[in-house]
Formats: structure tokens, sequence, C-alpha cells
């Protein structure tokens, strides 16, 4: 009852607060942050832990965030036992490794107690080998079992996002047992929202849903309202598959299962939405020619990083460069060939990209399957010719009209066709191929689709120009 | 508690069939698709029914989805009553509305009343409005009256999306009290996840997660587990600030209320990680330049949507061209420029891409604020200059050695240098600029940043060769 009082009562109080450190564009006040920053310089605990202390852990983490790296610093230390490390998994990874680092490891040990098991992992798992060890070995034994073996299982698995907190019990008990038992029980977690039935080997048997408890009587048997669980997450499954689990069932929370179908932990729907958004930004980043970077990152990091896509994309400009080079002689004839011939490779690019990334998020979503390629392919395609014979009577008036030349406008007209249709083709069958060889169709398709259609440009519209004209 | 039994039955059952319906791929087995459109074709309603009755609103929707159009209007009606109208929440909108349109609407008001209030607006929200009036006009009292509610709020708001059904007890009502209520009540919703607290006004006081209810003693009183309702959800809140607030806070479900603070229905996660899905898929196609789009729109369709963006793309080509053309005389007197051009612009709308991709991200997770601006503005400048030195040491050596001239590779180099700096303050400054104006940075940082790449680029690269080797 203390922690349920606690946890209202802090509810109330921070509800001012609370709403107040954001300003209305969801960034935090610049009052609040020069409070804060002024009370941290005058080493003024009181007033920081009261202004501090009762902010949710989100909230936390984007003052952090917002403070000098010093300043960081100096809040954790004057906090000391009232810093929740909560706030750590919602920051960057670079600023949270930067604020772990500076803090001796046995205040990371003590901190990590008071952590959800999942949030305890989610801190340690950067850390390396030996600091480690050294934390998990000031812990008390059954908190370091249930850490390591966490830790134990492969990053982005299921098993290093699980909480090892959870509520089982046995089949043949009541409802009215079961209510008791936990309203004696001190060891509860935090918050649960299903209860698991085990067997005495912790052999996962069903769930009960707690609303189903409440409405049913107290003499009916666990066994008669459990449902069998037919989502049990095995724990070496890719946290993002584990994703899709969730949003195909609607999960809340589901249970987390050993290789012999052992119950070993609980996975919730809130470490799933990270994982949602972690990989949707992926794609995007992967699609845009970046990696796994973070505004955080240093500036040589950004830089080794971004490097080897702008390597990849100078070899592919070489290559145009050398289509255009077979046509030097011809360009050197009619200068008006250089002037246009980077439209149609632009719109051949365009035009791809606007394919691939319909096709890369289809891929993404599964709503792409064999059921429904031929169709897309077939659609993309004539909405490929469509378009380019738009912008072909487009560009062709206004080429033919800029160097009064009607030859020129029919020409850039039969280019734009060709890499129009080009760039559908590209668009839709390099990411179907990517994929299908099991490459991730977002990280690699960009580059393959504009060397095609910058290519096909080039090619289509120097070498009409050169047969229609008959120069080179 | 028959529908509690029934439930668990189900589950059961289906555990074989649900796990089958996918090959490892995760798409619809063939098998499993033959079977149910032979099925289909021999009007075997029993053989229908055992195979479809038990799978998942998503499997069933999946399924839908690849089944051909009359097969799907042939599937509904076999299934009759049976059919799951829930699975029409889980396919694409074009797919929905073509078996909707197929459907009377006395089965459509028919199948609404089986359903959640959340997903019925959904399936309601696209008709037009005489058939909504007619659907809703057959309806129990109630049920018109809360359906409408939830129509009357504006798309894409809190209040279209949340559910109406929910449990709310008075703050007097003991722990004792409020269990029995459940479990005598027989118009609870089908899954809750916690309990509100209303004064008889129906103003929202507080809420009680249901894991508080069944760890506390039947004798305590509600008012006094209950915590305060910090993030009540305004029903005119737009969806995507309702969610954000759900990730922000870790929220499984929160209280939605009307102008006066009035409890008016419960938002759940499971609709939130929907919106969160869609949001990210809007940047990244955005980013691609391609609207709302889905693959189940027509050609006609398609072609019209993705035409604007080709139409801005051919402006700012011809933009670039005109910018060569100032220059004719000098590409006329030595073509290896018109050879080389293409690669300092296309090297530069790369890198201004990369930045322009985590920029555009940042702001839509709000991880970039006026507090870090200054820095990251700082780290993409020397990020682009690094880059630029690094490119034009490649490029200067490649062009010198291939037209054999000290002089050209020193001009590729220096407008490689130039361009790099150009695309790093482009791809940070103008999403930037775009989201200070209250525009969505994701749909025009692409044509604004590869606009300026182009322009500087052939400019420098052009500009400098006719100074350096003084043509033109």
């Amino acid at each position: 009852m203390a922690e349920v009082e606690e946890e209202a009562t802090a509810g109330e109080e921070t509800q001012q607060e609370g709403a107040d450190i954001y300003n209305e564009e969801g960034v935090v006040r610049a009052s609040f942050l020069a409070h804060i920053g002024a009370t941290i310089a005058d080493r003024d605990t009181i007033t920081l832990k009261r202004d501090v202390a009762d902010l949710h852990q989100s909230e936390l983490g984007d003052l952090l965030e917002a403070l000098m790296p010093d300043q960081r610093r100096a809040l954790v230390d004057l906090m000391g036992a009232d810093f929740d490390f909560g706030a750590l998994t919602e920051i960057d990874e670079a600023i949270r490794m930067e604020i772990v680092d500076s803090l001796p490891n046995e205040q990371i040990a003590q901190a990590v107690q008071e952590l959800d098991s999942d949030d305890a992992v989610y801190i340690l798992e950067d850390l390396d080998e030996e600091d480690q060890e050294e934390i998990l070995a000031q812990l008390p034994f059954t908190e370091r079992i249930r850490l390591r073996r966490s830790l134990d299982y492969p990053e982005e698995t299921a098993g290093r996002r699980m909480q090892t907190e959870f509520v089982a019990v046995p089949p043949f008990w009541t409802i009215g047992q079961t209510i008791d038992y936990m309203r004696e029980d001190q060891n509860l977690p935090d918050n649960f929202y299903q209860i698991f039935v085990i067997d005495p080997t912790f052999k996962l048997l069903g769930a009960v849903d707690l609303d189903r408890i409440l409405r049913t009587k107290r003499a009916v048997k666990i066994e008669e309202v459990m449902h069998e669980t037919r989502h049990a997450i095995p724990a070496t499954m890719d946290q993002e598959e584990a994703a899709r689990e969730f949003e195909q069932y609607d999960l809340l929370s589901a249970a987390v299962v050993d290789e012999n179908d052992r119950l070993v932990g609980v996975l919730t729907i809130d470490d799933v939405v990270d994982v949602i958004q972690q990989e949707a930004e992926e794609d995007l980043l992967r699609m845009g020619g970046v990696g796994d970077e973070e505004l955080s990152d240093t500036i040589l990091a950004t830089s080794r990083s971004r490097t080897p896509w702008l390597m990849v994309n100078l070899a592919t400009a070489i290559l145009a460069s050398l289509v255009i080079g077979l046509f030097d002689a011809t360009i050197e004839q009619m200068v008006a060939l250089a002037v246009l011939m980077p439209i149609v490779a632009s719109m051949g690019g365009n035009a791809a990209t606007q394919t691939m990334t319909v096709t890369v998020r289809a891929l993404a979503t599964r709503d792409i399957d064999i059921y429904n390629a031929g169709r897309i392919i077939r659609r993309e395609t004539v909405v490929g010719i469509l378009n380019g014979v738009i912008f072909a009577v487009v560009i062709g008036v206004v080429a033919g009209g800029w160097f009064e030349s009607f030859g020129l406008g029919g020409v850039i007209a039969t280019a734009m066709i060709i890499n129009m249709l080009a760039a559908a083709l590209a668009g839709i069958l390099i990411p179907l191929l990517l994929d299908r060889l099991g490459a991730d169709p977002a990280i690699a398709s960009s580059v393959f689709v504009t060397t095609v259609t910058d290519v096909v440009g080039f090619f289509a519209f120097l070498g009409l120009a050169s047969l229609w004209f008959g120069l080179g």
C-alpha cells in the first residue's frame, strides 16, 4: 500500500510541473532549462530534487539531452539516490554512454537493482564486458542470474528486450486463490497486464488477461478461464519479428519462452513500440543513404559512416560519364545536347525513386507478395509509360521551342518515354530481386536504380540525337 | 461465462490452423489459398466455416487480400453471420470499399453492432453520408448515439479512433464493490486495461490499473488507489499527437475527454501502434516523392498522384539546364566538361540527401531543437567539408588522369568541395526553415535541396573551368 499511495501522490504533485516543462512545440522550455542550470551551478540540492525528482523518466531524459555535458554529470551527482536511472533508457546512446562512463560501477550496480530488468539490461548491454562483470558481481544472486540470462541472448532478440519479472500461477488454483496471492505477495512486478499459467517445470500452459480475472467468480479454476498462448515468443526471435507478432495480433504483452517452452520472461507493448519506431527509422535512413547514425555522433564517425555510400555513388556517376563520353563528338557538334541531357536523367531518377519507395515500403510491411506482384509490376509499367508520354509532350515542346528545333523536341520526347519506362521497371524489379536474394532492398536499391536511369537516360537521348541528326 | 469459455476453446482449435496459414516468409500459403478458392467455387459452406471462422481477424484480412475480387464477395456471402467484419479494419482501403459497397446496408448495420465502436467507426467513416445515415438509422438508440458522437469528431483525431465502451465507477466504491460489479455486469467491453473514476456528471477524476485492483484488499476505496490521469486526451487532439503522448509516457490506454473534461471514450495502444506505423510510412513516402498511395490504387489514380512531384522536378531540372546554357560556349570548346559535369551535381545531390534524411527524421522525432540545432549545423558543415576534400582528391585524380589535364583535375576537385559544402548547408538549413514556416519538411525538402546542389554543382564546375582555361 505504501507504494500505491506514493505513486498516486507523485502523480498529483507533478501534474503542474509535468505539463510545464515543455513549450507548445514540445521542446523543453528555455526558462525551465535556465532555472535547472542555475540550480545546478548553485549546487542547490534541495531545489533540484524538488523540481526534478517527480519528472517522468522520459521528461528527465529530455531535460538531460537539453543540458550541457558537465551539467548532466553534475545533475546525476547532486540527485544522488534520487536520480531515476530509467531516464537513461530514453536518451541518445552517445549521451547515455557519456553519463554511465562517468559513474563508478558501485553506483550503477546500486541503480540497476531499482530498475525493471529490461531497463537494466538496456543500460548494461552497452558497457564493455569487464564493467558488466564488475557490476553484476555486486548484485544479489537472483537479480544477477536474471540479468545474465537476458544478456546471454543475442542483441536485438526478444530475450534481450524481455522483462524477467512476471506473475505465474498453477492451473489448478482458483480465481480467489490467485487474487489473494496477488494481494499478499510483495514481490510483484511494478506493472503487469496478464498472468501466466505454468506447470511445475515452468512450462507455459496459457495466460489469463486481468480483466478476465476480475469478471470471473472466485470459485472458478484458472484452467477454466485461461487461453492457450498461441503467440508465445521464442527468446531467440528477432525483435523485429516479435514486433510484427504484436502488430498482427494486437497483443499487449506476450510470454517469452526458452527452447524447452519454459517461461523466461514477458515482452510488453511499450518495448515493441520502440522497436517499431526504430525499424521505420532504419528504413528511412537507409533509403536516404545513411547508416545507423545518431545526432550525437562525432564528426569523424558521421563522415566515416556516410563515405561508403558516396563512394558507390561516385562509381556509378563515373559510369554515367563514360556513357556521355561515347558521344563526345556528337556533343561537340551540338552543344544543346549537353544543356538538355541532365533533364532526361533527372526525371528518370525521380520517377524511379517514387516506384522504388512504394516497393520498398510494401516489402517492409509484407503488402507485396507472389499473389499481387504480377499485377503491381503491370501497374507500374503502365504508369511509367503514361507519365512518360505526359512529360515527353511537355519537355518536347519546351526543348523544341527553346532551341527552335522540331527534331530536338522529338528526340528528347522519345528519350523521356524510354527512360520513364526504364525507371518504372528498375524501380520495381530491383527491390524485388534484392529482397529475393536476401539483401535489404531499402539500403541497396537507390544505387542500382539511379544507375539504370542515368545510363539509360544519357544513352537514349544522346544515341537518338546522334542517329537523328547524323552526328558523331 | 459462456463468452469466456467460447474464447478459450476458439484459441485451442485455431492453434494449428492459425500457425498454418502462412509460409515461412509470412505470406499466405499457396495451398491454403487454393483450398479456400476451391471451397468457395464448390459453395461448400460447412468446410469454409470450419476453416475460416476461427481465423484471427488479421489472418482473415490477409486471406481476403490474397483472394480475387469475386472470391472475396463470395466468401463474405457464404460465411453469412459468421463473417468477422473486424477483418475489414485490417485490409487496404480500396479492397475494403469494394467489399462494403457490394453489401446491402442492412447487413452492414447488423455487422456493425457486433464490433467494438472504434472498428465500427473505422468501417463507417469511408462510406458516403447517405449510406452512413441509412445504416445508423437501423441501429439501437445507444449504439447510434455512440457511433454518431465518434463520427462527429474530425478525421484523424482521437475522437475518431477512440472506443466508446469503457468501465467507469464512482470514487467512493470499494475495491470489493468494483470487482462484484464487474462479475455481474454483462455489458462490459470485450477487453479493458484500466477502469476510470468519474463523478456523477461523467467528469473524469482518475483511473486505476487492473493490476492495482487485483493487489488491493476488498475494503479499500477506489479513491485511495486511483491516480490522477495526467494524460487525458482531448477528443479533438490530432491522432499523431495522441500517439506521441502514448510513446512518451508508455501508456497502454488513455481516457478521451470532451471539452468539459467529461469522459467520452478510451484510446488503446493497438490503435496507436497503427497510427505510429502510418506516420512513419507517410514520412518515407513523402521523402520519396509519393503521396498517400496504396498498392490497390488504380493506374490513373497512381499516375495522377505522382505527376505533381515530377512536374516540380521538371521545373528544377530546366533551371539546372539554364545554368548549363550559360556556359554553352565553354562546353563547345572543351567537351570533357559535358562528360564530367553530372558527377559534381550527382555527388552533391547524394550528400545533401543524406544530411536531409537525418534532419527530417530528427525533426519528426523532435530530436532536434533550439538547444542542439547550432551544434548540428556546425557538425554537418564540417562533415560536408571533410567529405568534400576526400572526394575532391579522388575525382581530381580520376578526371585529371582520364583527360590528361592537371588543370581539369584541379577544377573538378575545387567544384566538388564547393558543392559538398553547399549540399551540407542545404541539407540541414532547408528542412529546418520549412519546419519553422510550418511546412512538412518531409515532402518539400528534396526538391529545394537537389535544386541547390544541381545549380551550385553546374555553376561551380563550369564557371571555374571557364575562368581557369579562359574559355567562353
